[in-house]
């Protein structure tokens, strides 16, 4: 039988992106880093499905938002609302045993734009680096610093989903 | 290792409720139903997830609401917010494939007031009925009319989430 609303063509979406981006675990952090402006980021999950689904709240730069990603790989749709602080705070409470706290800073280092994140409270001393690039052919070029650790791009137990859930995982 | 935000004690609920209630199908309503105005209730699903938990959109009365639930059975917990219009169409794509079109009208009975709901879009042609009762003694006691049909008060596939993935159940 059909679906109730099964659509035709893929669904709309709000904000839509396909992310190249290899990521980092750093061991240590080289002195005299460029570390541009700290922001706090307190994340916590309302819901996360086997198929890869999730519905996340995010705190950040006094801003409260509500996103929801569905689909894997490059089939990944994504839509986000801003929230006011008292919807956020009515939400908060169903993401207990499944929240993340980081400071995020961005460091520019010649031509790439890292992103570091902090983690803290159970993730305290996991400390994971970004880079985003513009095509697959910089990402593979791309020489990696060397206080940059073990690459996890393809770890899913260091998506921030499986971090909340299941803490640092062992390596 | 301990989890992030793990709690010490249950989280606090939004609304907390135990429903005590019984389901049946409707085969033919009866004439001279003597219902109260039908409410169209139109719902959709950011997220359910394997463990019972779910997100879901609502729209009715002109108002527009987020629910989550998680648990299952008697641990059950719900919070619920209200939306504004533009956060409800920003992200009711999202619940494409897992939407509800319904109309729900109170027919009171005696004592008893029933909620009877007639299903649209893909489900057209599905009506339940539902009673709610104050105690377990009561529902047990409860004699349904003619009208009704089997009971489907213990038929996860009858359940609203089940009936946005995946139709009107065989039977």
């Amino acid at each position: 039988m059909s679906h109730p609303g099964k659509p035709d063509s893929p669904p709309p979406t709000k904000t839509s992106h396909r992310e190249i981006e290899r990521k980092f675990l750093v061991a240590r952090l080289p002195d005299g880093l460029n570390a541009g402006i700290a922001q706090r980021v307190v994340q916590g999950y309302l819901a996360i499905t086997a198929d890869g689904s999730e519905v996340r709240l995010r705190r950040l730069d006094g801003r409260f938002l509500q996103t929801v990603k569905s689909g894997t790989g490059r089939e990944r749709n994504e839509w986000e609302i801003e929230l006011t602080r008292g919807q956020f705070e009515g939400l908060w409470p169903a993401t207990v045993g499944k929240q993340i706290v980081k400071t995020r800073a961005e460091i520019v280092d010649g031509a790439n734009v890292f992103e570091l994140d902090r983690f803290e409270d159970a993730l305290t001393g996991l400390v994971i680096v970004e880079v985003e690039f513009d095509t697959p052919g910089d990402a593979d070029a791309f020489q990696p610093p060397s206080w940059f650790g073990v690459e996890v791009t393809d770890d899913e137990r260091y998506k921030n989903r499986n971090l909340a859930l299941h803490g640092v995982p062992k390596r």
